[in-house]
């Protein structure tokens, strides 16, 4: 059961943290002289109010701490419990990332030292453009920028490529954004069909290739797959999908949302022509955060600057670039992903250990008769698709709080982020959980299906 | 002179941010039942590190900190120096907004409680479709939508409206950003000229039109004009514009860049089909970030949601919204939007003693012989173009430091945020500073002008 004194003691935490920010206010109102009498005395009452909440964060012992912030509440979800979400998992910040967003919260906190040429993949300090470069080593391309969402990446694409009427190839499993990348361009969606096992392969692209060709009388102008897809998080086959690509001189933009910032992406050897990723889904980053890379030869094209000349003044701004609208992640956003990135860089080697905690983890649910593993088998990744109506939903079909009984057991247990009330198909993320985490959250499990006397192998 | 005592105390203040965040990582690492015996040794190692940072900070005596997070300094600009950036005054995030993005930092985490439909939006937990209301009602539009940046908002703006070749009226003082929004729609600017005080009025934007569809027999498809420009920060005729722009049937974008968050904007009264602002520049929020406002009628067209149908499995994405790409700030972006907006909303009352101040402050400049305002006068704003060539800038011609002995008075005295070297030609803006703030930052100047002889009235 859950630590009472862990979750006031986290509670604490908030109170100082805020009560911090309140001291940080007292300088930033404050003449570089140092303090007026006024300014001294809120001073010494933050700092004397610091102390009595160290002492109780200490102990434990005290009263619950109100840390809302108007009408927000403080959100503690990541220290009180172990988060089994599906997308949050690989985008919490580390601690790096929450240093640098006190300290690069405020709206243009990047621009202190901009100089010519104005532009924020240029900027030396804080070392952005080293950063860049960084990025596009990390995915081995040649050019990478950072972009407010994977979202944006892909619209980048789309609409340096594609035209009205244009046929894009995604996944019959593809995510939504594609969708309406391809649409915001004028594009249409043309999906191939996954195999028996959910899974695309080259082949099955290549047919909608031929099909589309055969159809509208033209290739379509972009193949767009993804690496894991976000239904399954199966494994598609984007090496032999780029070599299709190759074949029939289509670009390929690799969909790695799900990838970049957990294991290793190397695009050279993909073949990709443009890496996607998502700083807030996967590389530890404040959204909207994410990477656009591609080759030099294809950054002319999407990375084209601005030809816009003022009919009047004969004004053009140089080195901005049409389809980032300049400058992109000016603040936060981007000084989190670097904070995060020495770390985020490392924790790829441990992919293959977190794919074998999320097998493991999947074993002990698989023990619950009639729980079942929707995605591919064994698991490729750490986030899953499960169907847990053979078990858990025949609880809740008489529990007089239906599927929410599982919400309930979980809560109590410590465990958060499944779909609230789901006890039939629902998804789950291991990511980043330690050993410790992933033994304690299958146990939970274990021992609810117990508590209602479902059948354990 | 800059006490060394302050700047001591907020090393420390930052030092002791960061033990917090190592300690909420322990709890992060830990079981929900409470910590091991190593996590409590972590634990009690850390707060006793928070304690003497603690007794440090109270007295301002002890070792420097190094606050270093990574390759990143810790920003403490703000805290240590009175900022006169030109753009980043109103950015700046409140203690709400601070707090806000410490408690919402993690990538995905406004997504706890989203539901059907599945809508940034449309979540109520937290509070995030009232926050949208009330930005509707607060800029006196009927809909309103977050968006990464107010380049972002424009860019919905045009995608929408403008086809290929096809002309938008701007201002010859267009942001660059107004540009690039045009030219991603395949647009063309054409830009109204600016009167002999560089405003641009009602009468000028008439002619351009007349001149637009004389030239090219076609109507520009939309007007795009900024309130305030971003080159002298004028007041330009928004409401007469907008009368224009209704007289000639064509749609009006009213750009808030400098307005939204820092005094009253209200649409309608305007007569706005289109009110764009910055979160960053002036919502006191992260970047990127910003609010697109429209009126029902219009919101149809551009909020209009995905149409795409999935081919092969018919797939359709429900109330998506096709510019936007679906959500838009997912995170600490929109957080700390909303965490500040009680305070953004009610500063926009001071307004005028924010002008006050900044008039106070330019007067005090003015009286150094050779100094000059190029903004209009008196000034209607906080940022302002100065011209020092016949002050400072004859100073740095002699000077070994050149144009940076000028920067290294101020930064001396505890100023930062003029464009570094520049004596000539520089922006500043003095929003949101206190009346002693800007009181010590005019004598500052005029103290640097005497130091270096120059005449004063």
């Amino acid at each position: 059961m859950r630590s009472l004194k862990k979750e006031l003691q986290i509670q604490k935490t908030y109170e100082m943290l805020f009560a911090l920010e309140d001291l940080r206010e007292i300088f930033r109102q404050s003449l570089p002289t140092g303090f007026s009498d006024k300014e001294q005395e809120d001073f010494s009452n933050t700092a004397n109010r610091i102390k009595s909440i160290l002492s109780e964060l200490e102990t434990g012992e005290g009263k619950p701490a109100c840390n809302r912030v108007g009408c927000l509440d403080a959100r503690t979800r990541e220290e009180e419990f172990i988060n089994i979400h599906p997308i949050q998992a690989a985008g919490r910040l580390t601690p790096e990332g929450r240093k640098a967003v006190i300290s690069y919260g405020d709206g243009y906190s990047t621009c202190d030292y901009c100089r010519k040429p104005f532009r924020l993949d240029k900027i030396t300090r804080p070392p952005i453009e080293e950063f860049h470069q960084d990025l596009a080593k990390f995915l081995n391309m040649e050019q990478a920028r950072v972009v407010p969402g994977a979202r944006r990446g892909f619209q980048v694409v789309t609409q340096s490529l594609v035209e009205r009427g244009e046929s894009v190839i995604v996944s019959a499993l593809a995510h939504y954004t594609e969708f309406l990348a391809v649409e915001v361009a004028g594009g249409v969606v043309k999906e191939v069909p996954p195999d028996q096992e959910n899974i695309i392969t080259a082949e099955a692209t290549a047919l909608k290739i031929d099909e589309v060709k055969a159809k509208t009388g033209k290739l379509p102008k972009l193949i767009m797959i993804d690496h894991y897809d976000y239904q399954f998080a199966n494994e598609h086959d984007v090496h032999g999908i780029s070599k299709v690509a190759r074949e029939y001189g289509i670009p390929f933009l690799y969909n790695g949302a799900y990838t970049v910032g957990v294991m290793p992406v190397d695009g050279k050897k993909i073949g990709a022509d443009f890496i996607v990723g998502s700083g807030h889904k996967s590389m530890a980053s404040v959204a909207p955060s994410g990477v656009l890379a591609t080759t030099d030869e294809w950054a002319k094209k999407i990375f084209r600057t601005t030809q816009m000349v003022g009919d009047l003044t004969k004004r053009k701004f140089g080195v901005k670039e049409v389809e980032n609208l300049g400058c992109t992640l000016m603040g936060a956003t981007l000084l989190s992903m670097i904070a995060s990135f020495p770390r985020v860089r490392a924790r790829t080697a441990s992919w293959e250990e977190e794919v074998k905690k999320s097998n493991y983890f999947l074993e002990q649910l698989l023990k619950i008769q009639g729980s079942n593993v929707l995605s591919e088998w064994p698991r490729r990744h750490t986030l899953t698709k499960v169907d847990t109506t053979g078990s858990f939903d025949t609880v809740a079909k008489t529990h007089k709080r239906r599927g929410f009984f599982f919400s309930d057991e979980l809560k109590e247990r410590g465990i958060i982020g499944e779909f609230a009330g789901a006890t039939r198909t629902w998804k789950l993320n291991t990511y980043g959980l330690t050993w410790e985490q992933i033994k304690y959250t299958a146990d939970a499990l274990l021992d609810i299906a117990k508590k209602y006397g479902l059948s354990i192998n």
